[in-house]
């Protein structure tokens, strides 16, 4: 990019950033050249330390920066369980709710033939490997409950339910805290389809 | 911050980022890694660059990689009028409007007391050596419509009103598209106050 100032190399570099449009990313620029040229140079380290050191568990698939990520390298797991989700966000939004001790496996992504992105590129032939390397008990499909999510979740329960592993998938109906008066009609549908005795 | 992983580093320096939460942080950082990783070097690039060489405009404040920026140094704009404005994106926005050829200042920022911002952190020392040494007829304050705009504005107008030189403020009313039925109370009253003859 040469040839155009420092400030617009910034703005355009900024743009990068998802969910950026312009404006946001000349608020950025402007802010951090005036206020917090510490915080620039902070985030720059930091994205050319995390982009030279992160890479993919081999097992499990989530970021890590050894070959084999801090869950997948603990003895304390179950390792009869194995969880599947979409990202790494996923992860760790269930690692968060301190409900499930087993291995996780990252898509890294849902299908989306859309977008071209198929079983390949989300990892199917690495995820089967695991499924074959250990002993595995039970495969928890965690993928959203998006239009995709579930595609990917019935691909992944056709894909994997031949073989002698139990295969579940989370819970749908209410959420905590939720009113049946602005519940939409599928979630009801859901809840009422999935009732269990008192 | 040693002792946290990079991913963990590179979540909280995005947080830097004026209006980036924890959530967003990590949606760009997980996005930079899983999908743009020439763009996480790009913007450590630009950001490197542009703290190292953007500095500020000795006559405007404006930032600028040179000690003059590009308006100042040029020759087809008017010396007699200096527009002054509060952030480099107000300056932006008024030259892409293409009705203004005169000069600059950028106070970096309005008078806000409850953030010990005063006089001195919004150069107006530089802007009264700007005045004196500068043959400047109109002074035109173009402060923003808010509340510490506005007490800019009337600061501004104290302090240069006893020279020689025309002092102006933009013009207040409805804006272009604006449906009276929508209009705030304020901008109606300053719309009738400052009615013209047709």
């Amino acid at each position: 990019m040469a040839g155009i100032g420092a400030i617009d190399q910034l703005k355009q570099a900024l743009r990068r950033l998802p969910g950026v449009g312009p404006k946001t990313a000349q608020r950025m620029a402007f802010y951090l050249l005036e206020r917090d040229r510490e915080g620039a140079r902070q985030i720059a380290d930091a994205l050319l330390l995390a982009v030279s050191t992160v890479n993919h568990c081999e097992r499990c698939n989530n970021f890590s920066e050894q070959s084999l990520c801090d869950i997948c390298a603990s003895t304390r797991r179950d390792p009869t369980q194995l969880c599947i989700v979409e990202t790494p966000a996923d992860l760790d939004s269930v690692e968060q709710s301190n409900v499930y001790k087993g291995m996780y496996f990252v898509l890294m992504g849902h299908l989306s033939p859309l977008d071209d992105i198929g079983p390949d590129e989300i990892g199917i032939d690495r995820l089967s490997a695991v499924v074959e390397k250990h002993p595995i008990q039970e495969l928890i499909i965690a993928t959203n409950l998006t239009v995709e999510g579930e595609a990917t979740a019935d691909y992944l329960s056709e894909l994997l339910v031949n073989r002698d592993i139990r295969v579940t998938r989370l819970a749908r109906g209410l959420p905590v805290g939720g009113e049946l008066e602005y519940m939409d009609q599928g979630t009801l549908a859901q809840a009422f389809g999935g009732r269990r005795p008192f």
